[in-house]
């Protein structure tokens, strides 16, 4: 089969490699019918995740239909159409059983981290029992990508981590791929004003399509001050952190109005100063986290309830074959007005 | 009446000053019966707090009498015995009614801070209905001190905002009197195991008397590693600050688990590095805050149960007239082995 093979730091190749089997009773095969990119492949590619050992294949999204299951798998069956979640999730350890997949002692991020992932023809899952999920029926499966990482990682790790509540105000810093995930269910909740911010104008205009009350072009002069000016002054209830930088952060601690929340969801590569001497008296509450994807059923609900539009995101669609310049969109995706690259395979 | 007054960073004075008067309907004034020095007066007089203007009386706890009442103040009448809390609360600000008394727009920490304190013969108290809390029968007026300020301090900024569960691991990094208080409110939640960590080993003995079942002394050797040994590695489920310096805020999140809470309870006077390139993937929960004392309804509930003992906390008394000496004792702490200092009136 073809898979996208990670060969060091800058460097990468679609190339063959042995079709994947079943290794334990408990993992599936899954032929690939949809993949993505993840702004996290791209950083991976960078070097910034130095675990990831040349050789591997990358990616940990997708969608695809169930080709080999192993004794003990009893949820999916071979022929299944399935959502592949981002998160491995044994199911029966100490952090599963608190629902904190992302740190199972046997997975949680694992596919095109540890383990070869699904930018590929054929993919392994490793329990398969509680990392696949039965595309609903009549379900879109190309906006159901979406539902792999970027819809429960905005949504767990933004909306809920900062406890959105109906009124609140909320800024999300970065209107990227994860930006706008945050952006599309923070209004499960009802927020007041959605305040995105962002230095891209074309990611602007898309927030307001998808239902910012109120954008702020970083371009144009410091963000802070704008922010601080349409609230006046006080600040937001839950400031969101959707990029990974220093300077985005330090957006997020200086609009955070007292007894509000900061929920970071960036991957950050760098430490970052915490203004405690500040925020001390502030009541405020920081969370980090990657996602469980404990929600993916319950945002598959709100996928089939149609309270959720994720097939917006999608800004550019390629077949498999193509995903080297999938990768070059995505990467260059300021100037190519990228969000999310569809990659489909035949 | 004498009262102990801020004269500027470094200088205070047990001098004559005018009694309190009513000054808005919502006012009381109350005659003092006990007080204590707390570490932020001792921050206030290394010039940390510059709000604080010289002429102040300095003091945010205390029991006392009820002199007199103004017409709008109906929960307590002259003749009364009454905790004063550390925090005033108008009850009708935004702040106000989502219990964020800490941030209320007519109150929050202004006693000994903005309006004169309660290290003198009287007090006036704004918005008394809210802010003033009659003595339960019986009770130990010494040790009802203790609810001004500390115990609901560890209490809520310590153990609630870190979710303090059965069964947990917690660390207190801190054995002063705000590192005690969560120590005891901490045991409420049955956690299974709390360590304490200080540089004082008379202070770990007295935690060890008051319910911790590790003390880790800081001076042998990094708290860190010490802690970690204790956890085989994994880290505690909540860590608490209870200094308010950079090192302690980094034993913190250097011994969070995953999925684990910080709760800062220290009042800092510098930025800190937030190790966020590491916490970003560890699912963590950063609270800061400044108490509310809107828990202190149900630390009198467990107080007249017989589930508080905060009489353990006095480590001296001293007549109010002698308070010069007791801050001589109370800033000298370790020498002294001094907790809390008690002041009692005639």
């Amino acid at each position: 089969m073809k898979a996208l093979v990670y060969q060091g730091p800058g460097r990468k190749a679609w190339q063959d490699k042995p079709r994947p089997t079943l290794d334990k009773p408990t993992d599936a095969v899954v032929r690939l019918l949809y993949t993505t990119i993840c702004g996290t492949d791209l950083h991976i590619l960078k070097g910034d995740v130095p675990e990831v050992p040349a050789g591997l294949t990358l990616g940990h999204e997708g969608v695809g239909v169930v080709e080999e299951v192993g004794d003990a798998v009893s949820n999916v069956k071979p022929g299944d159409r399935v959502l592949i979640s981002c998160i491995t999730a044994c199911g029966r350890c100490p952090a599963c059983k608190r629902q904190l997949y992302s740190h199972c002692e046997d997975g949680g991020w694992i596919l095109g981290h540890l383990i070869d992932g699904t930018q590929a023809e054929f993919v392994r899952i490793p329990h398969a029992d509680n990392s696949l999920y039965p595309v609903p029926r009549d379900a879109d499966e190309e906006a159901l990508v979406m539902l792999s990482d970027i819809l429960p990682t905005g949504f767990e790790i933004g909306v809920l981590n900062g406890c959105v509540k109906p009124g609140d105000t909320v800024a999300i810093v970065g209107a990227g791929p994860i930006g706008m995930a945050t952006l599309l269910t923070a209004q499960f909740y009802s927020p007041a004003r959605i305040i995105v911010t962002d230095m891209d104008p074309a990611r602007l205009e898309m927030a307001t399509r998808l239902g910012a009350t109120d954008v702020v072009d970083a371009r144009e002069g410091p963000a802070v001050d704008a922010i601080l000016a349409l609230t006046d002054g006080k600040g937001v209830d839950v400031a969101i952190e959707a990029v990974g930088v220093p300077a985005s952060f330090d957006v997020c601690q200086s609009i955070v109005a007292a007894g509000g929340h900061i929920a970071n969801i960036g991957v950050h590569g760098r430490s970052v100063e915490l203004h405690i001497e500040k925020l001390w008296i502030q009541n405020v509450t920081l969370t980090t986290g990657l996602v469980n994807t404990n929600t993916t059923p319950m945002l598959l609900q709100t996928l089939q309830g149609g309270k959720l539009q994720p097939a917006e995101l999608i800004s550019h669609r390629f077949d498999l074959d193509d995903i080297e310049t999938a990768y070059q969109v995505f990467g260059n995706a300021a100037e190519e007005k990228a969000m999310k690259v569809l990659l489909i395979a035949d």
